[in-house]
Formats: C-alpha cells, structure tokens, sequence
C-alpha cells in the first residue's frame, strides 16, 4: 500500500464515506481511516437502528387511528432482530468493500494529524503508519455525546444514544435526560417496545427546545397521552447506582428521587476532535473544527484541511454532513484542478437544514423558526393552520392531531422556514426544503398544487392563510 | 330571495364552492345551484370516501412489512362505518351551512343556462326559478361515469365510481373493467375489505396506461401477490344479469366467461354537460366546455360564461378543479372592477396536474411523462432510481419495492415531470410539484438537502443518477 494520497480521510461514518466517493470520482486518490465500524456512528448507533426501533412504534401508533385494524401487542424481540439487520449486526465488511470499491485505500486504526498534510494511523496492534496527503486532509470523525457533570452521573454508566441503539433488552423503567431530539425518539420507542415507565426529565420549559413551540407541545400532548411522563423544568443533581447494570436512583433539585432500571443521557454533543493532533496545526483539541462553505478549516494556512460533518458544528445531522461531504470532495477535486465552481458551496446550511423527528407525531421542520427569523433581522409574517382541518389528514384516523406553520419574509416574499407537526409528515418535509432553499415566490409557489386528499393540502391552506 | 347575483355557479361541488368563496371575497354576490348534496361528488361518491375504504388496505399493507406487528383481519363493517362519517351519512346540511356563511345564496335544484347570464333553477316540486347573472354565469357540474356501449352491460346495471365508494356490502367476488385510477384504487380496497375474487379487466397492456410505464408495471406485480387477477388485453363483448342484483356474468372476447357478485365499470368519465342549455348559448350539450386560462369559455361572446373542473375537461382532479375554481372566483372578481392581475392564470395544468393513486404502492405524479415530454418537443433526458434502495424507504420495512423516475429538459436543467411509484411517497409528490411547477433548476434543487432517512432521499439519487 501507498502512503502518499491526493485526499486522507479522517473517519468512515456517512461524510467520510461521501468526500471519498466524490474525490475519486474527480480523478484523485484517496485513503480513509476508521478506528470503529466502517459506515460510522450513523449506520449502526444512531439514524438508521433508531429508525428501526421507532418504525413499528410510529405504525403502531397510526394504525390505532384507524377503525377497523386491530393490531396485537409488539414483539419487541421482532423488532430488535430486525435493527440488527439494518445495523448488518455490526458487521462493516460491506461498508469496507464498498470503500474497496470506490476505489480508495481503507485503513483500520485511531488517525491522528501531526502537523501539515501528515496524518498518522495508530492500529490495533500498537503500530503506527504515516500517510501523507498532496491535496488536503479531510476530518469525519464526527460527535460523541456529553455526559454533563452531575455527581454519580458518569460513574452509572449511562446510555447514551450510541447504547440505547444498540441494547438487546428494552428496561421496564426508563429515565431519560434530555428533551431533544434523541431524547424524544428514544423515549417513545423504549416506551412503545415494553419500557412502562418512561420518564423524560428535561431540563427546560419544553421537549424540542430550538423548534417552534407548538412543535414540543404536540409531542408532549401525545406523551402524556401514551403515558409517559415529560417532566420539564427539572435538574438533576446527583445519580447513584450502587451495582453496575443494576437500579438507578436519580436525585432530582425537588421532589422525591426517581427510580430506573436504566438510564438515558441525551443532553447534546461535543465534536470528535479530542486526541486527533489539532494542536499540530494550531487548532485546539477538543473543539468544532470551523471551516468556511467550502468546507475548508479557516484556522489553517495553505488551505489543506477540510472538515466535514458533525465535526465542524455546523449541524448535527447525517444528511447534513453528507452534503457537507459532497462539496469537499468536489471542491477539493475542482481545486486540484485550478478550477473553483461556485456551485460548489454550502447554500443549505445559510437557511437552515431540514430535520425530522421520527416520533408519533412527526416534527419536522426546515429553514429558520419564527424567533431565530426574528433575531436574524428579518421582516416577517408567520400563519398557521390545524393540520387536523385538512381532509387529507382527517382521513389518515381518527383524532388526527397536528400543527404548521410557515415564517414568511416580508420583504422578498418567501419562506424563510416552515414546521410540519404530524402524523405522515416525514416526507412532506421536502415541499418545503426545496421552497426554502431555492428562495421559491409564494406568488409561485401558488401553482404547485398539492393533491387531494393528502397532508400536502396544508400548502394550500398556509398560502390561504396568508392571503393569497 | 333576490333574482339577481353578480355570479351564478351550477355545481356545488369543491370547485364551485370555492368559486363563490373567492368571488365573494372579491366583493361580488354569489348564488350557487344544486341538485344532488352541496360538497359534490367529491366529498360523498369519490375522492372522500374512496380515500376512507383504501386507508385501512393501505395501512394493512405498510404493517404486513414490518417485522414485530401482526394485525388482525381487517374489520370491513367497522371500516364502512368509518367511511359513512367520513361522508357525514350523506347529509350536507354541514356544507348548506358553510355556503350561506360564506355568505352566498343556495339553490336546491337543477340548474340550466336559459341564454345569456340567465340559469333556470328547477326545483324538486316542479317549480322553477330565472336566476339573473350580473358578471358571470360559472358551470361546475363535473363528470359522471361513461359505461361503454357492450352488449347487456347497461342493463346489468353495474356499479360506478359512485356506487362502490357509497356501498354497504363488500361483495365476495367482483369484476372491474377497467385499468385506471378507479379501477385499480377500488379492486384494492374492495379486495383488501373481503372480495376474495377481483378481477381487473383491462383494454389496453397495462394498469394506468397514461402514467410512466414501470408504474402500472410495480402496481401489477403488487396486485398479482395480493391475489388480485389482472387481465390485461381483455376485451368485454357482452354481459349478463339475468337477476337485478344478482350474478353477474361477463363474456370475454377470449377465455371462458367471468363469473362475479359484483360489476365496477371505470372506463372513464364525460362531462356533466347534458341537459345544460347550452344550446340556448352557441354550445354543444354533452360537450367539455373549452375555457381559457382565465377559466372563461372560448366558445361564448362577451365572455360571461366560465367553467371550472371536470366540465372544463382540462384535468379530472378535484384538487385541479379547485385551483381552477379560486382562479376563476379572483377573475372574475377582478373584471368586476375592472383589474387584471396575471397572478390569476391556470399554470398548473400547463405544466401537467399532479396526481396520487393511493394504492399500495402508491403512485404518484406531477408534470409530462417521458413519452409526453417527447411528443411535446422538450429535448430531455430520463434518470431513474430503485426506490428500495433508498435507506429510509428500506426502513419503511421487509421488501419495500419502489421506483422513481425524473424527466429532465436539458435545454433548460428544469424538471418536466417527476414520478414516485411506492409505500409513503404520496406526501413526497407535493416535492416534485414544487419543482415542476417552480421550474427550479436543478442545480438549485442539489442543496435542498432531502433529511436521513427518508424516502424523500431518493431526490438525492436521482440528482447523482443525472450527474450533479
């Protein structure tokens, strides 16, 4: 194997993978290294076998809308079998032949920088490899998740996403930490596959705090609703968990302590850059690696470090970083070049990424909320409309609950955001990705005529709303 | 009562409805003429109920794949019940209500033209009524059911759109003639709600033989393992029902003859122009009234006469109908005082109505097939993709199968149609409708960023498929 490469890839995960594939495809040579499973945090740890888990809990949920269906309890131990075919049981062998296939050159082993186009590869062996890249190192090493300092928190040994994901047992008591979106999406599937009592302790006012707030107060209606209990306002201050695996006892600022037979840590994330040698090239370690839209690190001379994905804090989310992923590998392949395609930018995450929470009801949402628009300096108008008024909704089920909104900029007549809150809304979400992203006129946007009778109709009712 | 209305509309379907609404928010007086239930065919006999007996089979579908679930049988009375709220038990005292807040004045009877700007309103006690139009006279009748000229098939006295949506009884075994979007929803659901043995009797090669080709194709796969019989290349020569409600017995032109309890015809529809008076205008009764883009009759002088939905035959969708309808209502509202806003034009069906068969798969469509972008001119290329290999449509479940296709105008980069054939994509189309209609270039469209992992990630793959 070479050590010289005109890309050197820093983890594997969905963002790693893509600056490889679009390198190659622009005529460079690549490497990547991975210390875990090839594929990354996302394919086994987090979108996709918390997706697995949350499908038949989200069917579950619709198919009690609609008279006429009788659905048996779930087989929670089905429902596990089938994550461990979406996490290939944790097998990366495809992942890798994959990488093979590109072609690029996999390295198995913790990657390091030391110091300008110089990255060495620790393997599990205790040796040590050094790559050099003529054209640019790239870092996808993505998020960890933050254990917040409460006393006794760490030493219980929480799960984290990455642990929730993966467990083959759902606990009878579940307390959760956090009321973001992890914390949202793991509470309702552990609940819906058999953990009775789920109990979410968020920290502040509502669940999906950085959402419009009829978003969180949806999602909290149908908690209580499922039966579990959202309690907000709420600090923890001290955990105890005498056995390893076994009862937790979490201390709360008031009230009586809760008891768990597991706990959930949800409280955010911290970017992967911890060890990773960023103190050779002048950056600090453990911080988000900043980079401009062409995805290259602003705090480095000459222009050869890229970062991609979680890792440079631009937001947290797997689609995101692919995207990110596709304009380095581009960009970095353009430069080689000499050629520098303005095309070849990060548009997407000036308006705002789209993001889904696959819970019962769906929240989604793309572009700016009502008060970030506000913050922004923007001029604008905002309507609103009952999702369980349009007819397409109402014929999903019976009691079909939801809400959306669409923030209007004043001045140039376009969204600079939209919400979704609702059952079946997953998908709708792109309408209003594309609206926003391509700065699409409302006058316009007029035409687009959305079909009856589906949820889309909110469209039309939205644009009503606003008068048109 | 007033004789004398600035508009007059026959037809109290959705798109005559919404013809008042917005003529009166545009400051006019508006009657509106009904002989059967205001809400029209739509809310009672189509596109409501159909939406109502398909979601259960729809949903039945979605659950047998995912691993975990188990549903019992689908409850067929329970389901009938659900869809006779949905119709509100045919009683649209709701829908009077809605009209005369809007405000505007109902008429309960047969409405027909009697010359210029003049409707004759005969009532159900023989009695009539000269309605006077100050402005505009708008025809909204829609479309009733064609059964085609086969020997005994009148008198066989089969079901229709109308009668099979509003039934109270899944019979055990039934036969269809016909492969469109009727024929295909309704063997579905009438199969899925207890007809053991539906046969699908179709002219032509395919299943919905006026989308993209692969469409009907999938649907046909999906029909033949539910153990629905379609027949492609069949024609009907003659029919029998000796008993009125009886056995029915269909003669093929070859084979043995089809034995059924039941007869759906859904060969298509003509406009609900007979009986009209339109001959009292220079018209021609049974016709589709030609309008222009302004929905105005081309046919008329003085441009008084406006018709708006299936009447038009421009597109027989009730979501077209209405976007017809709130353009027409604003028109004519704004010649009343003298204005012309362009704003106020038929794009949509310009570019190709968007259209949903909610069947399992569901198909979904908006703007020019391939064959139609070619016969139009349009230099285009075609990029398609498996939709089960989209990460969140696999996710959906065990065996999702599904395909898209894009038709790309490569004069222009803009989308001239788009088509999803697939479980959840119906709420995806309103994507493909915005871009279509938007004419967003597709450069633009690469950073709306489709969220992990949805279906809607297939707009990923068909933008890599093309080349971005």
């Amino acid at each position: 194997m070479a050590d010289e490469f005109d890309v050197i890839v820093i983890g594997a995960g969905p963002a790693g993978e893509n600056v490889i594939e679009r390198a190659v495809r622009g005529g460079l040579s690549a490497a990547i290294v991975e210390d875990r499973l090839a594929g990354g945090e996302c394919a086994y740890w987090a979108c996709v076998p918390s997706k697995a888990l949350l499908r038949p809990v989200d069917l579950a949920g619709e198919v009690s809308r609609v008279p006429g269906l009788s659905l048996g309890p779930i087989d929670a131990a089905a429902v596990l079998a089938r994550r461990d075919e979406t996490v290939s049981h944790f097998d990366d062998s495809g992942q890798v032949r994959w990488i093979e296939g590109v072609p690029a050159e996999f390295f198995r082993g913790r990657g390091r920088i030391d110091g300008p186009k110089r990255v060495v590869v620790s393997g599990e062996d205790g040796g040590e490899r050094v790559l050099t890249a003529r054209q640019a190192v790239v870092l996808a090493t993505g998020s960890t998740a933050v254990v917040p300092p409460v006393p006794g928190l760490a030493e219980a040994d929480p799960w984290t996403s990455h642990e929730v994901t993966a467990t083959d047992a759902i606990p009878e008591r579940l307390a959760v930490i956090g009321g973001g979106v992890v914390a949202c999406e793991m509470a309702q599937a552990m609940h819906g596959l058999g953990a009775r009592q789920t109990t979410v302790l968020v920290r502040g006012g509502r669940l999906l705090g950085r959402m419009e707030p009829f978003a969180g107060d949806l999602l909290a209606e149908s908690f209580a609703e499922a039966g579990i209990d959202v309690r907000t306002h709420t600090d923890v201050t001290r955990v105890e968990r005498p056995e390893p695996g076994g009862k937790v006892t979490v201390h709360l600022a008031e009230g009586p302590p809760l008891e768990a037979d597991e706990l959930l840590v949800a409280t955010g994330r911290r970017p992967a850059t911890r060890d990773l040698g960023l103190g050779t090239v002048g950056l600090k370690d453990g911080d988000y690696v900043e980079v401009d839209d062409s995805m290259r690190a602003t705090g480095v001379s000459e222009g050869w470090l890229y970062a991609v994905g979680d890792v440079n804090g631009r937001a947290l989310l797997t689609h995101m970083g692919k995207y990110q992923a596709r304009i380095c590998g581009d960009v970095i392949a353009a430069r080689a070049r000499g050629d520098e395609l303005s095309r070849m930018r990060d548009l997407a995450d000036g308006y705002g990424a789209p993001q889904v929470v696959f819970t019962d009801p769906q929240i989604c949402a793309v572009g700016r909320t009502e008060a970030a628009a506000r913050q922004a300096g923007f001029r604008v108008r905002v309507v609103e409309y009952d999702l369980a008024s349009v007819t397409g909704a109402y014929l999903m089920g019976d009691g079909y609950r939801g809400r959306a909104n669409a923030v209007v900029d004043e001045d140039r007549k376009v969204l600079l955001g939209v919400t979704f809150a609702g059952p079946g809304t997953a998908d709708l979400l792109h309408s209003a990705s594309i609206a926003v992203t391509a700065e699409v006129p409302i006058d316009r946007l007029w035409h687009a005529v959305p079909s009856f009778p589906t949820v889309s109709e909110v469209w039309l009712r939205l644009l009503e709303a606003y008068g048109l």
